[in-house]
């Protein structure tokens, strides 16, 4: 029996799933200084979302029971990850949770943006009928480009295949065949992938080798129209991680006519500056960071890191561990 | 060679095709005085959109020459059928053009509903950041019911399988083996419909029997949360033709919490009032019939139209002729 600690809430069934499993779990929040007076030194893991922040400090002053972090979500960036692997503390997440939530919100964006979904709902709540400023195009024959081909790129890659769009991607660390698998086009560099494609969106980790990878130059790139010659324009969405994405930019390429419709559900800094320029872009619709927001995402993080750190406790190796490349 | 007159515009691609068949093309736009002083009596066939009225009174005033009329388009209320049909004019329409537009727009509203697309980016433009607010649901796992089951229907069942949703109809009109080569669960009565689906898209015309099918009654019906218990709520779409859903009753169910969202691109009285009370609603958003606002769909309907007119002219009887059944 395991004493497991959850500082930033979690579903009653993954709580019920512990319990019913042998473990003590004690739902408690704690403030900062606390986390630094020692309190989590009576447990053996802790499960926290993104509120809690483990700092060096914080990890270094747990004593030495604690063995597991599980973060209910994927980005682990509120977890010093050097500090816990020298503790020899596993770091778990739950990286499949919120896969297919953050599929349906790209196809959302990309369809609202070239039909003008938010764009017509704010003329018709003005009071005006525009029908034909309110003219779109079609996903189908358009070329779409996915910055990075992990789980929620070939997601998407499937719908906007069954509406009839041709995929491409960009990942330097994809073997061929799973792009071909999956009937996708792989790039070798990716100005080639802003060279061919119409409608790019964004599905990559936040690092120094993507910060700002979409800019200017590389927009300036996209063809503006499909292989048919239908006159589409440009897309951009982003529902990965802000930064990626450079937002002065993008809000440029807007003004320049270069991107015709932009998406955006992360920003460089969240949550958003209200006098960013594209809140008020005509062209511009954006969500405050809904990727994983739904109520299925939210019962299956539970569970799923219910399980891991679980997994993890009994010393089993798991594909969820973020740090094994730190513990060796 | 025959002389056509063309009098709400039609693409180049569309004209330059007619010539080249050898016809003679006229793109002019007539007054309803100018229509009724018979200035059509020197036409083998007319196209129209929807801004010309051939009323009774004009048809009658056509003489004997005019054998054809195409509609740009898929609706025909603009033309008086009985009074063409008694002419022994061939009516026809190009059905197709529009198909692909209608299904991504449909999926668009879809997704934004749930996903709450344009009250997120209202509420950013606002200034706030409602991540908490803006919680959703997944498509995935639910259950949606397809009013009709025509063209468009089979293609919004089929992206929406791709994002693993269960698809069910409505269609008294349609072979169970149709629905069963889509996978799909035609169902008898459409109370039925009404209580095993939290989504309802509409997909039928308008007419007696369809006005105002979509009522409070049958939206009470609805079961608010899926097979696998989540809480989704209810979700309308119409993106069909106004009056199918009774918008007094779908404010009344929105206020009243049965119905989640709701997403109408048609209305009952278009250009929608700007006092309807749906406008305003929080968990309302909508487009100004733009189902067929594409490039694309204009640029095919054109050609489809030119096809069908000319198909029309040299006797062949083909499948978009709307008045078949009345020139017999």
């Amino acid at each position: 029996m395991a004493r497991v600690v959850v500082t930033d809430g979690m579903s009653k069934d993954a709580v019920n799933l512990l319990e019913k499993s042998g473990h003590d779990v004690t739902l408690k929040s704690f403030s900062n200084d606390e986390l630094l007076s020692g309190c989590l030194s009576e447990f053996d893991a802790i499960i926290v979302r993104s509120a809690t922040k483990l700092s060096r400090q914080v990890i270094e002053s747990t004593g030495n029971k604690l063995k597991v972090i599980g973060r209910a979500g994927v980005g682990v960036d509120n977890i010093d990850l050097d500090a816990a692997s020298e503790s020899k503390i596993t770091v778990v997440n739950a990286p499949l949770a919120s896969t297919q939530s953050v599929v349906e919100l790209t196809i959302a964006h990309l369809l609202s943006s070239i039909r003008n979904i938010s764009k017509s709902d704010r003329g018709l709540r003005q009071g005006k009928w525009e029908k034909k400023a309110m003219v779109g195009t079609e996903l189908s024959g358009k070329s779409l480009g996915l910055i990075g081909f992990g789980r929620i790129a070939q997601g998407v890659g499937l719908v906007a295949q069954a509406m009839g769009m041709e995929v491409h991607t960009y990942d330097p660390y994809l073997p061929p065949k799973v792009a071909k698998n999956h009937s996708t086009r792989l790039h070798k560099d990716i100005d080639t992938l802003f060279k061919t494609c119409t409608h790019i969106s964004v599905h990559c980790n936040l690092s120094d080798e993507t910060h700002h990878l979409v800019n200017y130059e590389r927009m300036k790139l996209m063809p503006g129209k499909s292989r048919l010659g239908i006159k589409c324009g440009n897309h951009i969405v982003n529902c990965a991680r802000g930064g990626i994405v450079d937002e002065e930019d993008l809000f440029q390429a807007l003004e320049d006519g270069i991107i015709s419709t932009a998406a955006l559900d992360v920003f460089e800094h969240e949550p958003v500056d209200s006098q960013n320029k594209l809140l008020s872009h005509p062209d511009f619709h954006g969500t405050p960071h809904i990727g994983a927001a739904t109520l299925e995402a939210q019962s299956r993080v539970g569970i799923d890191i219910a399980k891991n750190v679980m997994d993890s406790l009994n010393g089993k190796t798991i594909k969820a561990t973020v740090n094994s490349h730190l513990l060796k």
